[in-house]
């Protein structure tokens, strides 16, 4: 995709981006919801960029794993697209929410449809459509990553699923509350349970490149292999510019300008279709739950490479 | 920008799209909240488009003026960005709201700072800026429209304005509550006639692509001259993507794929950054208050052209 | 208490206005939200009134048992403060909602803090303290109310509570919403079932209203003994007053000016500080939940009998 | 009313009452969104009780005038209810709130009904239909004031005034919402002249007991007038009880059993029915933004004379 030229280049920036990003360090705080998170080292940090020909540009620590948590949410949608095509737009909305990721006040008036599959009701209601159709819904999801990501030693890290079901009061509030409105069929113990372990897949920021390569090729996954309709990948990137970064979702497209979604691991995964799937990772974070050196650098990188679809 | 064969595709294909798209007339609403609005002939329909040369293709009523109404959001946001630079987002934010375009819940519970400048909130404030620093605000937006736009003889239609005013206690409301937060120095009633000066201004389709053009040619005018720099430019489309068309940006994005900004008389614009400028016009409405039969047509053109940034 | 006179007047009141009353059979519409309720005859009314010496007025179906429901939280609240005393008060609010009794916005901005013991998060929390403290939650309230009402018949219908614990997915949601706010230390299954207990319990008006003679008492049982200290008591019809009908706790003291608590199954208790409690059953509910002709009848004796702390 | 003894007894401990309230002084703050307000002597501390013989009993700085705020709300109701009768309720409520004060969140979700006429929003839209039926609704109040009270010398302190209306973006904000649902006839100008009017009258702690009698006294004025019909009586006693005290409604019935309005400026008018009209005034405020020293004040005297309702 790039002449030599621009493929040094891009090296390049990625380094000197690195450089700068990494004298934030220190300035946010870690995710310490649930103690398996907090136990990170906060001075990681790392890029990596893919090309369509599925080359790897990366920095820093971009082959370290970390707990991808809500960048899960992504992978799950996608699963579901598969499965359900557009039937699974039945009682979930598409539209960003303007609230807290794990806002009910919405979901009460709103009478149990979530607004969009990436804030955390949404995601429940996709892990309970994937409930009614797979027979190992809390393992599935992890096959499919292994599988597009091109990397069999992919894993669930229990203890961070453990403690996170300990504290997902929350998510059972929300859950229950889409069942009180007849939009949650499954038992709400065993989707939490699938969720819980989708947030909990550790992965790498040159794995999540290659995961998400599809959603820059129209759809194509690294192997060749159709993952979603060029139609349907679009869609899905229209999705994460308008609701992927919770309700930093309009700063994101401002500042940054692609397609993303950030999970409070501190990572962050960009689109830029056509071009790039990119990922940051590092583990402090902003006061909107979002990775404050990672957005640094992601907005250094669209400024410096032009990287936007504005 | 396009070859003859390119060219003359993209004229058969607004052809094509507007006829399916006449067929829409008859299922929607014409906005009828202040009766200038109500007497507008309920079966036009229009398309233009235009590239970065300013070759202009369009097809049915694309010549006729209709009153613009919200579409004016996007050009005194614009206008504001010339006069204060990164100042402006002083009391304004850039996020979705999640609510109506005229909701007041937001702004009590968020200090008198209205989510974007393209709800109504958002959209007074900036009218509030631009009075403490413009002579003639009220007539200076249409000057600067003429001017993008090359044509001299845009106007406001009065009577439009004057009923916009008489039926204007909801803006009144958000206004005065606004000034409750100290985020509203100047007088309500003045700021208010500006207002509705510039939602009463009229353009046709072919006007509007002309005065959007530097949206989709990094801030370049027609006639050459730096509307916007590059990148606030694109943080312009950003926040059309995300903010543009109310609770149905999502839906817009989803389907279209697009920037865009809508109006209730009827007009959507759209922009696809590097390409064209975009204008549909039909009166009749959606429930969500967005032209209906313009919402098809932009869908179609999106897929059939691969018009769309995702 | 009533000389001969004036009970024989009280006695034809409340035929006269039972009479009354039954004219509005028809007008409502009795609870179906969980199957069991909705079996009951809709055409039953009772009225039953009791002094202070214990001498019971009654008339129409005034000995039947029905489902006491909500009614119940008044009192597992006296329970709860029995045990609990100032202490409460902790994590429980004494405020009118302005919401829903099922809200659960108000609960979330409020950090898992319910406005007051009467709407069913409050209720839900009362029965968490309880669950801390008693043995059997389930049935302690049940030997109470048999213990003040003097009725050792008094029985749950294990029916109606196994159907209204099937249908609990709302209150489950408040309950792990308060769970997550650290408002909600026992098991959410435990509660839900004590709480569906309390709901499904058995009484007819004139057990009722000798269970809350102690409030128009100073405290005192029929039999003598002190539930309450009469500052406690005074504290429990000031919530009544304020609280104790939802969202139509306003229309209540306005037309009918009593302290008062309602349940779906339609039965209104009310309560004349130092003169009579007094209970309405009729099963046909109003738009706000409330029994229909209950409503009616104790307005009309409100008016006919100067029954008003106001 | 009283004998010798109670006389002697009240008198006592309206003394002892205030000896312990002042000690509560320095622990509040005095209302200050007005510079007016702010320079009121913040040590001050009165009470005044009156009973229905006209029998005033008073200590401390019972004879100051002070601003009485929205304690002018509940006269305002009045004269609305003598002209109206019923009809007043058409567009207004009678529920608690749940919500601050100066709300404006519920009057948007409620179409422009305020629920009760002791907020803000309900307060103005009685001013908007006196508005509609006197001829100088800013001065009548005061007149039946001072007829009522029986001080021929009662003034509006202009200078409250003035500072009031330029203060008053909010309820500016408040009644054009109300306008924008077609709640509000009148021209918001005049009708918020009238309103800073009423609550920049000042009366002392006295006026106001003889003022209020009549709604301790089944609607009759000190000089024998009716004012307004026994039940209308109580039913304005009931929504001073439900809503006199904003979101902490619930509080005051809770510690002192009464009727009640509070004002900023530091006053409380409560009521027991059949028996008292009492006033305290002290300028510091709670939390709550009612008289710090004067909900003490009323809570003791509830407990040691037994002035409650419940």
């Amino acid at each position: 995709m790039l002449g030599m030229n621009q493929s040094q280049q891009l090296q390049q920036q990625l380094e000197l981006i690195s450089e700068c990003a990494r004298k934030k360090l220190g300035q946010g705080k870690v995710a310490d919801y649930i103690p398996a998170l907090a136990r990170v080292d906060n001075h990681r940090f790392g890029i990596a960029v893919c090309d369509l020909n599925g080359r790897v540009y990366k920095t820093g620590d971009a082959d370290i794993s970390f707990s991808i948590q809500s960048i899960s949410k992504l992978f799950t949608l996608i699963q579901a697209m598969q499965i359900y095509g557009d039937d699974l737009w039945q009682g979930l909305g598409r539209e960003p929410s303007g609230q807290r990721f794990n806002s009910l006040v919405q979901l009460e008036s709103e009478n149990g449809v979530p607004r969009n599959p990436f804030i955390n009701a949404g995601a429940l209601l996709v892990c309970d459509r994937l409930e009614s159709r797979c027979s190992a819904p809390n393992y599935q999801l992890l096959e499919m990553l292994k599988s597009i990501s091109g990397n069999p030693h992919l894993r669930v890290d229990k203890a961070v699923a453990r403690s996170e079901m300990e504290h997902g009061s929350r998510n059972a509030a929300m859950a229950y509350l889409m069942k009180a409105f007849g939009n949650f069929p499954n038992p709400v113990e065993k989707v939490l349970e699938s969720y819980t372990h989708h947030c909990a897949i550790e992965m790498s920021c040159v794995d999540l490149v290659r995961a998400a390569l599809p959603l820059a090729n129209r759809g194509k996954s690294l192997s060749g292999e159709q993952i979603l309709t060029p139609k349907r990948t679009k869609r899905v990137n229209a999705m994460l510019a308008t609701c992927g970064l919770y309700n930093e979702a309009g700063e994101f497209a401002f500042k940054v300008g692609l397609p993303g979604k950030s999970g409070v691991g501190g990572g962050i995964l960009a689109v830029f279709p056509g071009y790039y799937s990119i990922c940051v990772w590092s583990p402090e974070l902003n006061v909107a739950g979002n990775s404050l050196a990672g957005m640094y650098a992601l907005e250094k990188l669209s400024e410096q490479l032009h990287f936007s679809i504005y």
